[in-house]
C-alpha cells in the first residue's frame, strides 16, 4: 500500500533507563535520523523514556497521534527489566506466539557456541501475533512491525549494531514501499575563523532571500562553524538542484573562511585531500595523546595516506624518539614553538611521510602556569620544505580542548596543502 | 521556598534541528542527568524537538504537567533560527527587557576582542521580565529561570561548555534549595566473559530478593557487560548503605567475571591501578590507530603513568620504529601473534615503560581475507617478564571494532597486573 503524503514525519522513542540516567549516550537516534532524512522522512520528535509500562503506552499514543511512523528502540533483551514486547502486545491487542524462524535461530545461536539455551532466551522468539516479524541476523531479539490507523510502529533492539541491521535490511525498504516520500536535502558548509554573529551579518540579505521551503541553520562544531541549508520538496532531483543554487551563493559569500563544502569530519576531509594528491601524513602528538591519529584512522582506507605516529607524552619520548634537544626543552619548555618544530622535524625523519602534524599543549584541568595557562597549545603542520606554526589559547574542558586542538591542527595542514 | 517531595522528577527538552537530523549527538542530556541524579532528582523523560514555536509551547505544557522541573536547552543564539527566548516570553506571559549585567558583559565580550558589537548580539541581553536571569560567564546568552504553578523551568544555551557552567554555578544550587530531594544512588559492576542471559540466570534468586526501591539493569558495553543497581530512598547515607549490602552480594556472585566495581571507563580503571602500583605503560598500536593512547590520556594526571606510544599503522613503521623483523612480517603477516609480540618487545625498548599494550588487526569494512576475516585482532599485553597474547574475532563496524579492541586490550593488561 502506498500512501500519498506531503510530508512524512517520524518520531523516535528510546526505551531504557541507561539513557535517562546518562550512563549511555544516544547515538542510535542520530544514525536513524540520517537514514530517514535520506529517504525523505523528517524526524520531528524524539522521546526518551524508562522501562515503565505506563510511560511506554502513553508515548505510543502520543507519538502515534502526531507522526506517520513511530520507531521504538530498547527493552527487548532477555532480562527482567526488558518489558517492551509484552507492553506492545498489550497496546496492539495481540497475544504472544512463537515465531519458528526466530526460535530456530536462537537455538542455533547458543548451540553453535556450545552453550545451553535458557528459557529466557527461548522466550525471545515469542512475538505478538499482530506483528510482522523482522528477522534479526545480528542478535536474538527480532524486530517487530505493527500497523494501526495507517501509522507504522517498529520495535527494534537498542544494541546499535542490531538496530542498524534491522533498519537497513527491513525497515527502510518497507518504509520506502509504504510511503511515497517527498525529498529532504541537506548541504553543509564548514567555516573557520569568523564568529557566528558576524557570519550571520554577512548572510543577512542571503537569508532573507531564502524561499519558505529552504532553511539555514548555524551549528558550532569544535572551534569551527557549520552552516546547513535544508530543502524540502516533492522529488529529490529537483529539490537538490534548487538547493545547490542557494548553497553555491552562500559559498561565494563565505569563500574566505570556508574549510570544506561537505558535511564530513575533519579527518575525512584531510584524508580525501591527501589521497587526491597521493601524499602521506604522520603525527607527533603530545597533549592530544593519539586523538589526531585516531581521527585520521577512523576513515576506511586511511592506510593509503597515513603511516603512523609517535605519541611523545613524556619529555623523554620527545627526546628519545623524536630527537628534540634537551637544551630546547629546558630553554623553552615542552609547550613552545621551538619544541613543536623539533617534534615535527624529528617525526618527519622517523615516519618518512610527506607531511607531519605536531602538537604540544596543556589540555587541563591541571598543569597550567601564569605564563602558560591551561588551554595553551602549539601546533606545527607541514613538510620538510614548509612548516607552519600556530598557537591557540583554548578555554574548555580536557576532552573539548583535545578535540578542538585536533580539528585546528588538521585544518592547518589542510590549508597548507591546498 | 522548600518543597517536600517523595520523588522529584525532571524532564529535559532539547531544542534544535541538528539533533533531530542526526548531525549532532546529544551529550548534554547525559551530563545533566548525572548531575541531577547525584542530587536525588530523577530524569524520567527527555524530549528532542525542532526550533518550532508550536512544538516548544506544546512540550512546555506537556512536560510541565508531568514533572517538577523542566530543563530546556538550545535556541538561544544570535541567529534567525534561535526562537526559544521569544517563545518562552510568550508562554510565561512576559515582555522582553534589557538585563543590564548581561548587556555590559556582551559589550565587553566584543570590545575586548576588538570586534564591533552587532544589534543581534545586543539583543541577547534582552530577557523576559518574568524570568530570573542566570548569569552566563562562558558566553553571551544568559540562562533564564521561570517558576509557574510550583514547577521550575530553566532555559540554557545548547553549547555544552556554557550549559555546564550555568548548571554548576546557578541551576543545581538553586534546585537544591528549592526542593527537598530524596536520594538516588547507583552502583555499577563491570563484567567480562559471560553472556547477559547467563549472568541473569546466576542472579535469578538475587534479583527476586531485591526490595521494590532497588532495581537491577543490564547494560552491554563494548564487549563487556555492566550491571547497575539503583536505589531510591529518603536520605543519601542510609540509601547508599542499604544499596551497598545488595551490591556486595552481587559482587560475590559474580566475582569470577568482575572487571571493576566502579562505573569508570577502562582507561581510568587501568590508570588508577597503574598509579596505585607506581608503574608506567605505553602502547604500540596498529589497527586501533592511537585510540588506546587516547583512552589512557583522557584521564587527567595520566602523565604520571603513561609515557607515550608508537602508532605503527604501516609495516615499515613496525620495522623501522619497533624493530619487527621483515621475516616475521613475511612469514606470518602483520596480523599475527608473532608480529604483535615483536611490536610489544620493540615498544618496551623504545618507550622504556614497565608495561606495554600492542595490537594488530583488521577493523574493516575492507581488508579481510578468508584466513583473516574483518574483525580478526591480536592483542599482546604485559611486561618484559611476562607477555600475554590473545586473539579476538570481532563482528561489528569499524569504530565499534576499534572501541572493543581497545577495551579488551586494556582489560588484558589490567588482569595481568592484578
Amino acid at each position: 500500500m502506498t500512501i500519498q503524503a506531503d510530508k512524512v514525519v517520524a518520531s523516535i522513542i528510546t526505551i531504557g533507563d541507561e539513557l535517562l540516567i546518562g550512563q549511555t549516550i544516544d547515538t542510535n537516534s542520530a544514525w536513524m535520523a540520517q537514514q530517514l532524512n535520506a529517504m525523505g522522512i523528517w524526524v520531528h520528535r524524539r522521546v526518551a523514556i524508562g522501562d515503565v509500562r505506563e510511560a511506554i503506552l502513553e508515548a505510543l499514543d502520543r507519538e502515534g497521534a502526531v507522526s506517520d511512523i513511530v520507531l521504538i528502540t530498547g527493552g527487548l533483551g532477555p532480562t527482567a527489566d526488558d518489558i517492551t514486547k509484552p507492553v506492545l502486545c498489550e497496546y496492539f491487542g495481540g497475544k504472544l506466539v512463537r515465531d519458528e524462524a526466530t526460535y530456530l535461530q536462537v537455538m542455533e545461536f547458543f548451540e553453535s557456541r556450545g552453550l545451553p539455551t535458557l528459557q529466557r532466551n527461548v522466550d525471545q522468539s515469542l512475538v505478538p501475533d499482530v506483528a510482522t516479524v523482522l528477522h534479526n541476523t545480528r542478535g536474538t531479539a527480532p524486530g517487530m512491525w505493527f500497523e494501526k490507523d495507517e501509522k507504522i510502529y517498529v520495535s527494534m533492539p537498542g544494541v546499535p549494531h542490531e538496530m542498524k541491521g534491522l533498519m537497513s535490511d527491513h525497515v527502510l525498504p518497507r518504509l520506502q514501499e509504504y510511503f511515497q516520500t517527498p525529498a529532504i536535502v541537506h548541504q553543509t558548509l564548514l567555516t573557520s575563523g569568523m564568529g557566528e554573529s558576524f557570519i550571520a551579518e554577512r548572510l543577512t540579505h542571503f537569508e532573507a532571500s531564502l524561499p519558505p521551503h529552504i532553511k539555514l541553520a548555524y551549528l558550532p562544531s569544535y572551534g569551527l562553524l557549520k552552516l546547513r541549508l535544508t530543502a524540502f520538496g516533492a522529488d529529490k532531483l529537483s529539490t537538490a538542484a534548487a538547493l545547490s543554487i542557494y548553497f553555491h551563493q552562500m559559498k561565494e559569500l563565505l569563500a574566505d573562511i570556508t574549510v570544506t563544502d561537505e558535511d564530513l569530519p575533519m579527518g575525512e576531509v584531510l584524508g580525501k585531500l591527501l589521497k587526491e594528491k597521493g601524499k602521506t601524513v604522520g603525527t607527533a602528538e603530545s597533549c592530544t595523546g593519539g586523538f589526531i591519529a585516531h581521527n585520521i584512522t577512523l576513515v576506511p582506507g586511511s592506510s593509503a595516506w597515513y603511516k603512523g605516529s609517535v605519541v611523545s607524552y613524556a619529555n623523554e619520548i620527545k627526546s628519545g624518539l623524536l630527537g628534540v634537544k634537551q637544551e630546547t626543552l629546558q630553554a623553552n619548555g615542552a609547550v613552545s614553538e621551538a619544541v613543536v618544530r623539533e617534534m615535527a622535524r624529528g617525526a618527519l625523519q622517523q615516519l618518512k611521510t610527506d607531511y607531519i602534524i605536531a602538537v604540544s599543549g596543556i589540555m587541563g584541568p591541571d598543569g597550567g602556569t601564569p605564563e602558560k595557562p591551561v588551554g595553551t597549545v602549539w601546533i606545527a603542520a607541514g613538510s620538510a620544505k614548509e612548516l607552519v606554526t600556530v598557537k591557540h589559547q583554548l578555554r574548555y574542558d580536557r576532552l573539548n580542548n583535545i578535540q578542538m586542538t585536533a580539528t585546528y591542527a588538521m585544518n592547518e595542514l589542510r590549508k597548507l596543502i591546498v
